[in-house]
């Protein structure tokens, strides 16, 4: 598995974008609105990898809950797979506990999957395979 | 700047071993200890990025007080710099505060330099160079 991206969670996405394009010396490539996530993303390229910063748009949003409880940070770690239907079931079968049991669209032309991080030491994991 | 690696705050590095074993179908490919930091640590290859997990080796470690305070999960991101000390003082001449002041020895034969995450949205933030 290669990592594709790592999420994290801000307040303020206007204001975050200026503080990580100072860091990388670089602008984020794109926007993008998740309106099914209740989500307004941006994206850095950091090598072959990519840093998603996430805006909650409303207060049921999962981003908003996760800066409730924890404050803003790294939410969670996204690894491109080959075939996401083939790793649920594998993943599922030594075990792991799956949030989503089917994959759902995500953004960036993603359908993805998240593993529950009780079952990660902690680390709330994406599978994710770009659609065709 | 390059994505390097995640490091990952476990408690039991044997047992971690085997979870991300599983999950991305591969061993680590070393295992390392880090007297200076109180750590043992171990690596997979994601990619172009690797997954460091880290445990302590005794109390007084940063990842001992890391997962008392929060529990295991997402420890740091660590980029690759071309210019440790330029980039150091650049993102103090920008505003960011820093952790180590000059870079210091770290693992997998680098110096490294950390941002401190009050000024990164709450994420740590290492900087690392290859040592030559």
């Amino acid at each position: 598995m290669k990592l594709e991206h790592i999420g994290i969670a801000v307040k303020d996405l206007e204001k975050s974008n200026k503080l990580f394009a100072t860091i990388f010396n670089q602008q984020p490539y794109k926007e993008e609105e998740v309106e099914s996530e209740h989500v307004k993303t941006s994206f850095f390229k950091t090598g072959e990898s990519k840093i998603e910063l996430l805006q909650a748009t409303d207060p049921t949003s999962a981003i908003a809950k996760f800066i409730e409880k924890k404050g803003e940070g790294i939410h969670h770690l996204a690894f491109e797979v080959a075939d996401i239907d083939f790793e649920i079931n594998r993943l599922k079968a030594e075990g792991f506990e799956l949030i989503h049991q089917t994959p759902k669209d995500g953004a960036d032309n993603k359908r993805i999957a998240f593993l529950h991080p009780k079952s990660t030491n902690g680390v709330l994991l994406e599978l994710c395979q770009e659609k065709k």
